[in-house]
């Protein structure tokens, strides 16, 4: 897969907006067919990161909150912001503990995601995290979470359906379930992991 | 999945940037553990429409394009912006056509993801195309784009690894998979198409 050159210039960048998690700028551009453009693009100062837990006996375990974004009531895996620069396996594993107490003893990279390339730069990084040992929650202040214990396979049907939507979620599930079932008829081959 | 109430509680809200595409707004609220704070919210103006066009001998088609977000290049699903309102079946059959040359005899419904649900609106909806008959692209003019046709188990390896990693393209390559070969451990009821 041959990168090519960026096809837009940009002539110039204000910033719109600033809060603890975003950055929002407007360019002024020349688009891929010379003409003149805006380009609006969220910046987020975090990177998504998402763990699949599965325990030895092939459940996993999902979270419930309201999305504020949404108004809607959600089903993901335990997922939440890592600062940029700390390595993403780190704030995968103080992620996983506050959200469901869980220390896990193997972990696994499950790659890169682009969650939503038109408007943002956001990057998320999933991980498969077995032999859990269980403790107790310690959620952020703003979550108020459910946390929920499933078997593996149904989560996977959930995340094929779409009643599991949420896009780091559905990857992450579908990703372990292939690594860990690897006669499902395709080969996983992982990118190295970033440092 | 039983939803709950909205924990949050919003008080005031103003609109901070509105384009062609997005609208950003900031909400003063009261947060689920009671205290005051702020939500930034990327509202999104179309709905993000992904198609999976699976030939009749296996093979599916890969659009790649500079993604100026991420100052890289990307291969996707052939993907784009549907207005909100038109079924996102006729938004789908527009896209495949404008940007593949392709048009599809039959298409299966993939389900909803919600991309970037901490700070976005953002809705996709995702679908399979076959029974494909090749014809011109007519990309719009803002983008640049390359097809290319590989074996759908091939792009499926690419989803899971992350070379391939935007959102929407990954799901739907995987849902798509598992729809097709209902032999690969979990079985996939669709739910109700969005009307």
């Amino acid at each position: 897969m041959n990168p090519l050159e960026n096809p837009w210039q940009t002539n110039s960048t204000r910033e719109i907006y600033n809060n603890p998690w975003i950055r929002v700028r407007e360019d002024q551009v020349i688009r891929p067919d010379g003409r003149p453009g805006i380009y609006g693009v969220v910046e987020f100062k975090n990177w998504a990161i998402g763990i699949v837990p599965v325990s030895g006996d092939g459940d996993t375990y999902l979270v419930g909150q309201y999305r504020y974004t949404l108004k809607d009531y959600s089903w993901e895996i335990p997922e939440g912001g890592g600062a940029i620069g700390i390595a993403p396996l780190e704030s995968a594993q103080r992620e996983l503990l506050e959200e469901t107490g869980i220390q896990a003893g193997h972990w696994t990279y499950l790659g890169e995601v682009h969650t939503s390339n038109s408007v943002t730069d956001e990057i998320g990084f999933l991980f498969l995290a077995q032999q859990l040992r269980l403790g107790e929650s310690t959620p952020e202040e703003t979550e108020r979470l459910e946390v929920k214990r499933m078997p593996l396979a149904e989560a996977v049907q959930h995340a094929l359906s779409g009643e599991i939507s949420d896009s780091l979620s559905v990857i992450g599930l579908l990703r372990a379930w292939h690594f860990l079932h690897r006669d499902a008829g395709v080969e996983m081959v992982m990118r190295n992991y970033p440092e």
